[in-house]
């Protein structure tokens, strides 16, 4: 399922153009820069060459068959052009026009009608009113933005599913500025045929994809994402950013994506329910997403946090302790032989208590024995370590030594504050699958969502 | 007061050296490649030069009277350099080394007679424990960390106090990617002479200081704190950011500045009676200095988003109406004329309603119109306005469209989320001095600091 869809051999662009204020040409050059390495076949009514590539008048004219067909014409031709599509058993169809049910009543018929075309066919259809699609791995990008306008990741672990695709396509750039990667982008838009579900199931079988982040406007089987996320959630973590949770922005929602108002509260019981990590916006998406893929879960209360800036520990310490701001867990108490050894790597006015404070004085190797020690003290259930590139001795070694100490049994979650070289060690960070995150408040968060789900795994009995 | 600190007509480095292992070879390299156009004088009792600068054997040396000493040597050499500045006659003298108070009871007990020393003395001292002071106007830059490490951010309207100089240095880092702009630096450190209150003073009557942020992990003299800034707030706003919020975290606290707890609820009290916005990290505060300096506070609870990309526009209704993950105001309801006049300038599946979505047909002169028709609906008391670069028609003409619409009566915060284009439309905000954030959240909770205040000045018949 979906194989031809990830991995087609075959896609035409109906509509392609050298025109560059139609979507068909940004669509086009999306896909021949992103270095996609099958066939493009562009369809244009008029005969002759887009963007250097031999053009088809109509989709019977290819003769061959394709296996995607994107289809970017305006929405009152969409219909004629499905029909052609299922006709030639393309198997899938990407519509990417908007200008359907989410603009009133007369859209949603034509919705119903392009549904009924399909009835029986071997055409499945992805939107309408969506980007579409990329897919890092086989190059795939149906992206309708010029390609200046927007980096993509690079190939990763997580799998993101998105109603929305303005909001997909302004994460990824935001992300790809980190290094962060993902395993595949899809874009459901208005979902009339396949929805949030049935990828769920494809990106729980990808081998690729070590969590799912989903931004849904609507549910419109419930009840199967349910129990989707439910089954999913006990091996593969899922992040579900559900927007529309008040009457305003629910209304907001429908108009947007023709999405119908769900109450909030059951939507947040059913992802309690599920083991889903609830995001509240983009930066939560991606960040939890992050953590939980590449972290072990725990389910203990007991932090330590290890700085080179007093300043950071102090205000982590707060998040990390604080209910009212902050996450309500513990900052572990060390004990004396733990003390005893850090006091060893750290100079005088350092701290051996917890946050554990090497100042600016802090060097690669006594972080790296620091590390060590709380890995092994049994008092301590995760770390937080902050890597502040404002420190003398601080290089990039440290993204090896975390990395190799990430393979104890605690997971360590890093902060990093900067700019240049804080992006650089952010990157390298990425790279190893070490989450780092360049806020207090980002790292402290990220840390509360992998407790939730050690604690989550424990009820079930599966950490 | 204070004149000579922030415009030193001539500065001593004691303890400046050519080792670069040491902080009086970084801070003499941060002096000289900032610019600081005053006279520098190396102190080492070894003859010869520092960085290319004659050197001094002792203070007495100079043989001419220097502003402020920079006091670099370790903390067992601090007592006798201060002796000498005092008999020198020197006015302020900043003492960069740890190794006092926050280490225990001998450390403060040097600090006592070290504090008896400047006794009636012209001397006034700043720190121990700090790493001074950076001030972009005189480009006077004591920073102990090495150039390469740091970003200094441009002059600008926001004078930062902070207690912890790790603290200090990240956070201009971390903003001068943005070109977010300081009008003064002062880390005040262990505060064992100057400390918030009389910079709080000093930044009341600087003209070049729009918003006062301050990070503090005690305050020595609570009661001429709160009453500072109770009667700065009226006219300068100041935000505080306080750590040693939980018991947990108060003890971090007094190991790293020797700061002495508090209790927090106290300390929310005192900081919301005086009119003061709190910041809880290191994001937060210069997010919320920078809205209270640029942009006019409003009272009532009615916003308007406009936005190219509908999903965040659901987000952002989602954080503006929502109580518990949110700021609990109202999404405005438009006027039919309102509407009317939108419609005009958008496509049929963009939307007229709260949050107005431009869709990504949406360019400038629509967006433009749109401004201007909210800015006259009395509906309307606040404008998120989105400048997304994945927009094919977005492009930096935004920025001067916003910057003229600001000027009506009502506040337009700008959110900007993305990457490489994302980062320059930012820094291009930033010098028009439009407050933007790369997050909905950050640009969300932005809006209700600046909502505060305007309930703040309201209610004192200010607003």
């Amino acid at each position: 399922m979906f194989e031809k869809f990830f991995n087609p051999e075959a896609v035409a662009v109906v509509g392609a153009s050298n025109n560059p204020v139609k979507i068909g040409y940004a669509i086009m050059r999306n896909l021949i820069s992103s270095g996609y390495a099958g066939k493009i076949y562009p369809v244009n009514r008029n005969p002759g060459d887009i963007l250097g590539i031999h053009s088809y008048q109509s989709l019977t004219d290819i003769n061959r068959s394709v296996d995607l067909a994107v289809i970017t014409v305006p929405a009152a031709s969409v219909f004629d052009e499905v029909k052609e599509c299922v006709s030639l058993k393309v198997p899938y169809v990407i519509i990417i026009p908007g200008g359907f049910s989410e603009t009133g009543e007369s859209g949603r018929e034509v919705e119903k009608s392009i549904k009924n075309l399909i009835k029986g066919s071997h055409t499945r259809l992805i939107g309408p009113n969506t980007v579409g699609v990329y897919f890092p791995h086989t190059k795939l990008n149906t992206a309708l933005t010029p390609p200046e306008r927007v980096s993509f990741p690079v190939a990763g672990d997580i799998a993101f599913i998105s109603q929305s695709g303005a909001l997909g396509l302004l994460t990824m750039d935001s992300i790809s500025e980190y290094g962060i990667g993902i395993s595949a982008f899809v874009n459901i838009g208005n979902k009339i045929d396949v929805d949030e579900n049935e990828f769920l199931e494809y990106f729980n079988q990808d081998a690729r994809t070590k969590a799912i982040a989903i931004y849904l406007e609507s549910m419109d089987n419930g009840r199967r994402f349910y129990e989707l996320l439910r089954a999913i959630n006990r091996v593969k973590p899922t992040v579900v950013l559900k927007s529309g949770r008040t009457e305003a922005s629910a209304k907001a929602a429908s108009l947007h994506t023709g999405a119908l108002a769900s109450n909030d509260r059951i939507v947040d019981g059913m992802l309690r329910q599920a083991g889903a990590a609830r995001a509240y916006d983009e930066v939560e998406l991606l960040d939890y997403s992050r953590v939980l893929a590449y972290s072990k879960p725990f389910a203990g209360e007991r932090i330590a946090v290890v700085t080179t800036a007093g300043g950071v520990g102090v205000i982590t310490s707060d998040y990390v302790s604080s209910r009212s701001h902050g996450i309500g867990l513990h900052m572990a108490t060390l004990s004396e032989d733990t003390k005893a050894e850090i006091r060893k790597q750290i100079v005088s006015f350092g701290s051996a208590e917890n946050p554990v404070d090497l100042t600016a004085d802090g060097d690669i190797p006594s972080y790296e024995k620091v590390l060590g020690v709380l890995q092994k003290d049994r008092g301590v259930d995760a770390i937080i370590a902050y890597a502040l590139p404002q420190t003398p001795k601080m290089n990039m070694e440290v993204v090896e030594v975390i990395s190799r100490l990430s393979a104890a049994d605690k997971p360590i979650l890093v902060g990093v504050i900067g700019s240049k070289l804080g992006k650089e060690l952010l990157v390298e960070f990425e790279r190893a699958r070490i989450p780092a995150f360049p806020s207090i408040e980002r790292v402290v968060k990220s840390l509360k969502v992998l407790h939730e789900r050690g604690i989550y795994l424990k009820s079930r009995g599966l950490l």
